[in-house]
């Protein structure tokens, strides 16, 4: 049985132009495979809605789940929520219990809520919410699309409240060698040991540190006896180089 | 005049497994941007062909270039330049000059020239090579695509033989500054400034560090007066909460 697959939608600008590092594709990626969920797509575009409305109806389709991040906040770049309610053809207005949590949350702190907080409670009509510890404001589902924010530590906030509701897989078992060999040398008898264990995914990941040539070898598979038998084959093919992790 | 619009494809397993970080997005993206060239979409896809060529065919046609890094070296899992000529329809052969420089580095090391190394010099038929200073081993051009290693010190050595040849537009202008004020709170007044300056993108990314909520407003244009003026107008705005970068 394949694992259900899931795609990722960065929206932002500020990746796009190198300004900011993305620090939320990897995060996805080792959490939804710790449930057996395979991330199996990324994509990243600007703050434009026609882009935004055609990457998601794509990927919607395509993938079991979708995970939106960016373009959620208060600001008049943020542009993600109405976009998905574009996409799915919903109406798109103020949810009461998103508006109700963020003007608790202004309140708590002092401050009034203001059109730009109310923005942050507009979204899909019948989307339900993701709550976050960390600034209050919610991200939403609307069928299999989930829509986190961008900054880091809230996006992680959402993924945490989220990930037990999903339904996954079985997860990966990964194991790690490090080969100190160019990897123009091991590619051979690598190759072969590949194409005898068709259920694994070997990959190689070459290295160059202080004139050391070599690559890491990462063997995945759902079944850690495979797993373990591809890498002793691995171990004894490199013999005295190799070392592992 | 628009500036010309890039979009990247990132090849690898071990970025949507979480295990690598990507490392050459955000170096991309500002190097196309010192020559006014737009990346406009990143792709992340695994290694596997159907995926590539879809992929790659979809972004050569909405793109003026494309750039792709990952899968070129010699292992079982490095698929990317058949992929290439797949999707272009290519006939895939050694290239003699590829060869050549290959058979040489490993010469220069005391290594021999074996079929893994070969597998580096197979390209589309016709693909112009793309030198690269670190591991002798080339990427290749086809039509409007730009194939790269994703080693992240070849990628850039890779890159930086292509800028000059590359034909770019206006580069962007850009000036940052941080509000120390809630995002909730700028966002009215940084609204109103960015719908006078149609021709400005002008970005909120908010921040929360030891208790203090605010934002960097980034404004970004072709024009540096154009930019300037803005900036004035949101020091202003927000007057003693505003530190310019």
């Amino acid at each position: 049985m394949k694992n259900p697959g899931a795609a990722m939608l960065v929206i932002g600008d500020e990746i796009l132009s190198g300004r900011t590092k993305d620090r939320n594709v990897a995060h996805l990626a080792t959490e939804l495979g710790t449930i057996g969920i395979d991330l199996r797509e990324v994509r990243i575009v600007p703050d434009e809605r026609n882009r935004i409305v055609e990457s998601l109806n794509e990927l919607r389709r395509v993938h079991d789940y979708v995970f939106t991040c960016g373009g959620i906040g208060p600001t008049h770049d943020d542009i993600t929520s109405q976009s998905i309610a574009v996409a799915f053809g919903c109406d798109f207005a103020v949810n009461e219990d998103a508006r109700k949590i963020i003007a608790d949350r202004a309140r708590s702190q002092g401050l009034e809520m203001n059109e730009a907080r109310l923005r942050m409670a507009r979204m899909p009509v019948g989307a339900d919410l993701i709550r976050n510890s960390v600034s209050g404001a919610p991200g939403f589902v609307v069928e299999n699309v989930y829509v986190l924010a961008g900054i880091p530590v809230i996006f992680r906030a959402m993924l945490s409240t989220l990930l037990p509701e999903l339904s996954g897989g079985k997860p990966f078992h990964s194991r790690t060698v490090e080969v100190r060999r160019p990897e123009g040398e091991l590619a051979g008898p690598l190759g072969e040991i590949a194409s005898q264990s068709p259920d694994l995914s070997i990959g190689s990941y070459p290295f160059a540190v202080g004139g050391i040539y070599g690559a890491r070898i990462v063997v995945r598979g759902k079944d850690p006896a495979s797993v373990d038998r591809a890498m002793e084959s691995i171990k004894q093919a490199f013999a005295s180089d190799a070392f592992v992790e």
